[in-house]
């Protein structure tokens, strides 16, 4: 591996812990605990892990004994920065404990385990990848871990390499799997622990107990970094507005915090669109009607955010997508051999009236690209839309006929911008170094006193690192019941964008300020070496959540 | 202006400057110089500027008197990082000759001047903008200064505000409209001074004098930055191939500079591809042929840049274009009233045997951008091509064929991306500070010594900033004819990247390496506190330039 200048510097950075965590560590537990709701069929399905009680860390005045172990980490689904300094902190801790104990790595996520592809992480692998970004380490994957052959295939390399304890790090998902496995290893008396870590970068892995998930904060970050470059070319050129669509498809806290960086003059939350029921035509005028008001002004520029899940959140979006998808399934033949010009026309004529019209409304490539391009299953791929040049056309549209009623003068001119790759494996912020290396520590203490159906949780993480609090929550109190491909399934509840939540209420109170101002914020890329106001600061979503103020 | 924190913290970073330039400054003046080429064209054009000497500023034991005058600036063409530390170099030297001399900016670049919008720019002004990136302090603009009547009516202003020097700060094509003002002020005896300074995030503005434009080194640290980040993405997925096309349209400078900070899979360089005369074809068998031999060995991933300019550099794809432009001008009529779903079709029989066989090759959607999508001029705008996408698809197809013929075995799944905005406005990094604050500083002194169509030039700045060394050059010794609309023009050549030159020998002797190991690096966001090989590095391409190793 040829190694940068900045990577070999920060090598050598030391992660920040909770002070609990830095000498000898006992637990503390606290009450039985519950589900959010479900109460009674979550713990029908988790006999065995279900009501455990909260674990908090605390300082320890003598040092235990702790025999070795073999443990075993999976990284499961996309990355996020830091996920290298959650096994760091996992494998300084299970040495800490006893310097005896192995780790090993399932290797391209979960499929590793079922597969039996692994590796042995020794200390000299572990430090060449201390604070850096990615998950090359052991490389992720998607493969869900849901049966109970996946387990039992599981089960034999776990036995067969002696693994006592297995980490999975991974999003909601991946967490809700962990439990299930979990309550399935206990059952049968396997005596394999399973905790899990939580991870996305699109932030919606959190409550009461799980503050924030791993790499939300260097992937924000690096958005806002790009943002605030772009927001300063589009102040002194005078000339563009910038549609910028942001990652995270079911929850737009990054494209909020984004928002609460960099000061934008229009931002989407999908949440506020989708309570409000809003239509994309309400959307476009909006939009219109912000960039009209400021070309008055003679300001003919300007930077808009859009959350990646957007067109999922229009209810009238979602009710043509729907309908396009049943129609397809049931029609896919005779469509078929319809002419590719002849495509959009065909289905204008065959969906209901409601859809139809709007599905009448979207702009050509668009309206090809939802009749066109299915995922395996048939289904309509949304995530291939390019919101932002969809609204770039369907705004430019709207104000050419806005300057024809002459309730519009100025010139519009759009550069459409997409960022989701350029932050998943960026190097972690101090703070995502801090807290990763922290929730790998926390796991191992969690494997040491013989837990299981946990997740490693550090908490109040606005104030510096020594007052954090470390321990573990069992994963069943976060579960409720969702219907999931038909079927009643036990989830963890997915964090979307609270509309009475401080962050959003922070920005709705003053965006109107910003589309009209242009007080746009510069955050600048992230820093390693310098102060502490630069270097060490939380999200701004949450400070607020925390604090309620910024 | 709401301030981020970087901002706050980096506003009191002191820009390092070349040592004679930190005392009392004298000038050491060399022989008289020549144009690069067409010595008795450039001379009969530039009787009073041509044939100056070479400057060079020198330490002095004494302080020199210079009188209080007044200077403007102006910002010209696309933004680029540091812009705002040349006018506080700028700034801080003319009030430490005298302080009573003030600075004038033009607002929206050259058209400030013709239409004699500007603003004073006090220190109060200058302090909120030192170190920061963009152009808004007075904004720039596109507007080209070549007409009699436009530096007439500069003139004007010039005399109302008693301006005796004007700062332009642009790329080639400014600093050659900089030389002919000098001229004509010279020529006129007004007594204004016209003095330029080098930018071009592109870095085609550079010659033995000039060793590089600012603001390149910052945008290829942040595009190297978001490549880098995404190099890691693609080695942990391990299933995409990632197509980034990067700023730059006449010259490959900056994909190559990327290209020897992150080592990808695949690095395209226009210029190569012209001096071989490659076709679409030729290229896109290039990307194929590596991504099979990776697909032998398991890797269905990698990495592959691209120039902005590539399409232009091919000679078929440029004949191609030539003979649509042609073709459309003389015939737009009857193109008109052609139905859309047969334009492709209708040009495809008018063109000539060779093109029309280029043309049908095009995947649809690039075929149908050529065929619609002109400038008010009726040019086809090859700036609008998704190159990335373009050879996404081509490639996409190949492989398909290559599939079919059981050469290649592998999965091909890609993402596109471009990155441009991203970078012209960042905020310099400390080279770019410290190079734009000498250059800006330097500016100041060629005014105090009564200087004229000079451009500041600060070089050796591979060294340590003191020993940087700081003078002017005479833009006629830039110059040479060029054809430029129909017109034999006196321009200063643009440096393409060289085939012969270390920086492109280094990248080729490795890249059959990198295409095939996957020796990603990744550099990481720009530091601005660390260790001052972290934070003080040049440019590859530099020190490549300046010591033919790294």
């Amino acid at each position: 591996m040829t190694k940068s200048a900045l990577q070999i510097a920060r090598a050598s950075y030391k992660a920040k812990m909770p002070k609990a965590l830095n000498g000898n560590v006992t637990i503390k537990e606290g009450a039985p605990t519950q589900s959010v709701a479900d109460h009674d069929e979550i713990k029908h399905l988790f006999p065995n892990t279900y009501g455990m009680p909260i674990i908090e860390f605390v300082e320890n005045t003598e040092k235990k004994d702790y025999p070795a172990i073999n443990v075993g980490v999976i990284l499961s689904g996309g990355q996020a920065p830091g996920g290298h300094n959650v096994i760091a902190g996992l494998f300084d801790g299970l040495k800490k404990m006893n310097c005896n104990s192995r780790l090993y790595g399932f290797l391209l996520g979960p499929a590793g385990l079922v597969d039996h592809e692994y590796m042995e992480l020794t200390g000299e692998i572990i430090d060449e990848y201390r604070n850096t970004g990615g998950f090359d380490i052991i490389g992720s994957g998607r493969t869900k871990l849901e049966k109970k052959d996946q387990f039992d295939k599981g089960l034999e390399i776990l036995k067969k390499l002696n693994i006592s304890a297995l980490v999975i790090i991974g999003g909601d998902d991946s967490n809700t799997n962990a439990c299930v496995l979990a309550e399935y290893y206990k059952r049968k008396n396997t005596g394999v622990q399973v905790i899990g870590c939580p991870k996305t970068i699109d932030g919606d892995l959190k409550n009461e107990m799980i503050e924030t998930s791993f790499g939300f904060d260097t992937a924000c970050k690096v958005y806002s970094e790009l943002i605030g470059n772009i927001e300063r070319d589009c102040n002194s050129a005078r000339k563009y507005w910038h549609f910028i669509k942001l990652m995270g498809r079911s929850a737009s806290h990054i494209a909020l915090e984004c928002a609460l960086q960099t000061q934008p003059n229009i931002c989407l939350i999908s949440e506020e669109i989708e309570e409000k029921g809003q239509t994309l035509n309400d959307i476009v005028s909006y939009i219109a009607d912000i960039i009209a008001k400021r070309a008055e002004k003679g300001m003919n520029f300007g930077t808009v955010l859009i959350s990646e899940g957007l067109v999922e959140f229009i209810p009238a979006m979602k009710s043509l997508i729907a309908e396009l998808n049943d129609f397809l399934a049931a029609n896919g033949d005779e469509f078929a051999l319809i002419k590719k010009s002849e495509q959009i026309k065909y289905l204008i004529g065959k969906l209901s009236p409601k859809n139809s019209a709007v599905y009448a409304s979207l702009p050509e490539n668009v309206a090809r690209q939802l009749a066109m391009d299915r995922d395996p299953h048939g289904n309509v791929q949304v995530s291939l839309i390019e919101t932002d040049k969809l609204l770039i056309e369907m705004v430019g549209r709207r104000l050419e006929q806005m300057k024809n009623d002459r309730t519009y003068v100025g010139k519009f001119n759009a550069q459409g911008h997409f960022f989701g790759y350029e932050g998943r494996c960026a190097a972690p912020s101090n703070y995502d170094a801090d807290y990763c290396y922290s929730l790998g520590f926390a796991a191992s203490i969690l494997i040491g006193e013989g837990k299981t159906g946990y997740m490693a949780s550090v908490r109040n993480t606005t104030k510096p690192a020594e007052e954090w609090i470390a321990g573990g929550i069992p994963i069943t109190m976060m579960m409720n019941m969702e219907r999931r491909h038909g079927e009643m399934k036990p989830v963890i509840q997915k964090a979307l964008v609270k509309l009475d939540g401080a962050p959003f209420k922070t920005f709705a109170a003053k965006r109107e300020c910003w589309a009209m101002t242009t007080d746009f914020v510069y955050p600048g890329p992230i820093q390693y070496f310098g102060p502490t106001e630069v270097c060490d600061q939380p999200t701004k979503t949450l400070i607020l959540e925390q604090n309620g103020e910024i």
